[in-house]
């Protein structure tokens, strides 16, 4: 049965279709936060962004995508995402056990580039032959290819729509016009969840934000309406209310923080703030996998709390 | 019953099919200005186009895509233009209560450009699930990639139209060949409205005009034939005449004026050069609830007197 | 009935279909000159290819589109051209009076450039909803950009033909590779006719070539040839001649030339060097409604004579 | 009846249906030199190459495109290869009297280029229109935009082959990677075979090879292996041999010799190379038409010695 | 009969439909090593790659393209790879003799770049009216126009699939942010094989990797952990897991070698470290048909033993 708080979060995406909508039920409705309208999702696409040993040697049996599906499973996440070849590797043996979100677009890291632009990689006819409840596609606000990524992801999307997918979009500020700090900033952050939800996003993903504020323009605004972002669950509350005032499922991704605590703490930090779960990737994978499944349901049982 | 000045609007129209002219009564048929072909229309892309919080805080209900659609219902605005999140977001709860445009291209601030092209973010399929009455399209006259931006609302605007949407371009001049200045050149802007007409544009949105004369050739002209441009009345009248001798929907935005006289003034002058109506955006829903409705009331008086 | 001479100018055509053909014959069969294979078109691009101020205010009559068509029918002109928005700001209320041809690219001077490429603002499409004769197309042999008209076109004509429609290739040269002076030298003004010719176009506009001679390698043939281009209806018999000996419609324009008397002996120098008839646009719009008439008329007179 | 040299020539194309091997028959058989396996075709784009006047003045009769389709038939060419406008100017008078080959890409000389890109003029469906055996298409090995037009052949070539006719590819090496002196050179001109007949062309057409070698690397094996280059036969041999051994037709152009001696001791070398013809543009139809067919009837009395 | 092996092999694909399963199948059951899970591919595209004299002048025989799949189908290779003209040339002559593989882009080397992009020369269609049972495919990670590559074989690779046809991948790092020494690199090359893995090849062909680590964040991680790459053996094992740990075909080239034992000893360590097997051009074309026949069955019995 569909608990009221899910019931509440479906009644958000009225312009979706039935098949849509229980394609994010099925996201919001397993593993051990299901029902609660809070999310863990385990995404692996590190082998394609960053490269296989990188990513994988730590924890040598990451090397085969089947390993991260029954990581994803048997720790209880809402959701797996993966590129189209982790995804054809494993769908078959573990069908119809866990969502599957496919990464329709990806980036390497084997040129220089302030710029980026990712590939895409596969498509919403993948997605469904592969029985993938969404698709996951990745801009990069600030760079200067982001109006080819915005005119990609609008046929994207409308395609995932009509076929009833959901549509989960990584919002990730970098180009050559933003700072460094400026791709974590809390007024870029925001916006950077604003275009996603403008898109037409129902799962937002974003990086968890610093006090930064970057554009002049913003600043100002930021100091004259004495915006809270001084704490982080200030900051993810004020992100939150970015996309559409809480009403679009906006995740946080920490990166490759070293401190487990730090990871707690953050997952406390989203969910005070109404933030409505994390997306964990090397943090999860790269160590030994009992260690895995204890660390996520730590963090699980954060978000249940 | 439709007035005979709307049935003299919508015989200006003479190569739209029935379903675009439906639709062009609608847009001049619902609220307070019903029939007088005159529009108040309520535009809320500031999100996407600013940033969510230097557009919302200031009265943060407005981060809720609703507050917006319901605010245009409420002060009786002719229609509620958005991308498409913010429709996606509300259209539901207020289906048939309001006619929507659906703003199909869009542009951030995440980049530092002199020439710019906006994304398109949404299509006419979209602007037909979402119920809309029209989609909406910005042209940037004067940038370097304006040719891209002309030949994407030529399919936009010929698949609108065979749908039996209405066709609103906002013609605003930017680009490396202009001077700041420029921009709102009243040659300049006389040429945005001509050239959003020949685009097949119903409707027409361009800023109000300045005295000065940006291009050196159009400024013999306005010399030696004494073109009236001292009063922004006048310069709205040469406007209006630009779009095909007043026989297009021309209707203005007057950016983030302060004060409030001065939008009144501004409205006064549309309505007494010709103009049909105005595009209100931040000046209403930067403020509270009801100050907005009695704003807006107010301008929608001074187009009724 | 047709006449002989259109009879023997339709046999030229022998590639296309039995559509287009009645469209080419609706062209040469309409107005004063009807049956004589002579053409004097009215275009009106100008609002979108100058500004409108500049091309209107001298007769400001003109900034309504009907005005032009309504001057088209009632000076006699052949057909009326112009780009979508001023078709259809007109096309009902005359239809059926004068032959339409749809404009289907144009450009703008809101940017500097040395190498133009015109918007492709309507389509195949459009010209059939209006109920048109034919469509034109800019090219500009000399741009940078010309592969890119070149290629667009292609598929423009092929569509065209396909429908029934006639295909008018206006031939300008202009780019970073070619001298002021060039744009109208004799040699280029042939080749770009050939280019017109061989790109399928059933009518070719070209301006009227000076005595100046670009090309070096031309110019050796030109001198060793001693092909004859001293007067005006020499280079216009050679204009002709370049365009398949004569088998293909060329007309000339003119510009915004000062002199009636000057335009007057153009026209009967076009016309003393086989040349098919003129495309006279400010030359007609800028003055009022009946001297319009009446120069239109004279320099039909001229080539009835 | 069809020879056993034609019936072995077709025999190499096994992958093609028989409606391609229908049209190059149809090549093989028509003319002079029928059923030998030679050819010779007249080829007339130099009114869009290089300009009607220094392509036409010289014998000004072929600006007319249908003196050209009829020298082709009188003096007993295999085909006739033209752009469109040519092709579609002649095509019904005389109809079913030679084949023709659409050349559906071309290039002006109206822009300083160091690497070319020819613009795609016509395509597949007009040379079915018009009644034609095969298509010509250019590449220009070397050139910085070769990809894009191998890309356009990838597409246009599977569509002849559907379509049942045959391709034919002109490879003319040219580019700002190569030397004036390259673009002829024996390893250049035998690598530009070798690509035209990987991109599936039927018929193969190159330059006539000087000795000199461009590349290092390739010279270092014309030294080693001691490639017999030294006479024009041996170089047309070699030429041959990269086209598949000789299992491709590959004809040669001479360009605007000046000496008619010359052009029959390169035929003459064609032949005892193994080549299979030629293809002479300006040499033929630049002299008077008795003068050319006597010039092209001698250099098929060679060919079929 | 299928082995125990080849079953194994075929079920890590449990994404593909039956028809990509039997085409993996028949390149996996044909020849000498049929059965054993190794294979051993023909490909010849160095005519296009690198020029045709470079390639064939040393043994003649090979300028015909039916040499090449004689010598593929004679040395009992798995399959012959080879370019759209290749394969036309002799698909007939020997159809059903062995498994085919169209390699759909191509790059020559008539132009200096740093970052290379290959041209799109046949499709799938061509593939599948050739008979073959893949196409393949060339990518180059680190070349500025990856992205354009990466996108072309997404939708090159969902026809092949929906068609049954499997994909080949030759993953070969260039380009500008790479040192020469880096595209053989160990990392580099384990990442080029992830990125085959990830856009969905079934096979995947990399280069033998040296010992050299490129990238400095990639060194940290093969220092710390210690990553076994010492051995050629070590390297190639390294490699197979960065395919999916193994559950990808991964095959490996080696060049222009000079000295046969290299070669061999090659092959032996590419066994021991779980490779695939080799593809294997020059090294074979280039020598005579006996001593290649006797070259590869010596290759072939290393993988067999």
């Amino acid at each position: 049965m569909v608990t009221s708080r899910v019931k509440e979060i479906l009644s958000w995406y009225g312009s979706d279709n039935p098949g849509t909508l229980a394609n994010l039920a099925r996201l919001l409705n397993h593993g051990t936060l299901k029902g609660t309208g809070r999310m863990v999702i385990l995404p692996v696409d590190q082998g394609f962004e960053h490269g296989p040993a990188r990513s994988f040697a730590v924890n040598s049996a990451g090397y085969d995508p089947r390993y991260h599906m029954e990581l994803a499973i048997s720790s209880g996440c809402n959701a797996y995402a993966a590129p189209l070849g982790s995804l054809e590797a494993a769908a078959r043996e573990f069908a119809g056990e866990i969502p599957l979100i496919l990464k329709v677009n990806n980036h390497d890291v084997l040129q220089d580039e302030k710029d980026p632009l990712p590939a895409q990689t596969s498509s919403v006819e993948d997605a469904l032959r592969l029985g993938c409840a969404a698709i996951g596609f990745t801009i990069y606000p600030g760079s200067a290819h982001r109006v080819e990524m915005y005119q990609q992801i609008r046929e994207e999307a409308l395609a995932a729509k009509e076929a009833g997918l959901a549509v989960v979009i990584w919002s990730y500020p970098r180009g050559s016009s933003l700072s460094k700090e400026g791709e974590t900033a809390v007024d870029v952050c925001g916006y950077a969840a604003q275009i996603a939800a403008q898109l037409g996003a129902h799962i937002i993903k974003v990086k968890l934000p610093s006090a930064h504020v970057e554009q002049a323009e913003a600043k100002k605004v930021y100091d004259k309406e004495k915006i809270p972002i001084g704490t982080l669950t200030e900051r993810v509350r004020h992100i939150v209310q970015c996309a559409f005032a809480g009403r679009r499922i906006v995740i946080f991704s920490g990166g490759a923080a070293v401190d487990d605590e730090k990871v707690f703490q953050e997952a406390t930090a989203i969910r005070d703030g109404g933030g409505f779960g994390s997306i964990i990737g090397r943090n999860s994978f790269q160590r030994k996998h009992d260690k895995a499944v204890e660390f996520l349901k730590k963090i699980m049982a954060i978000y249940a709390a």
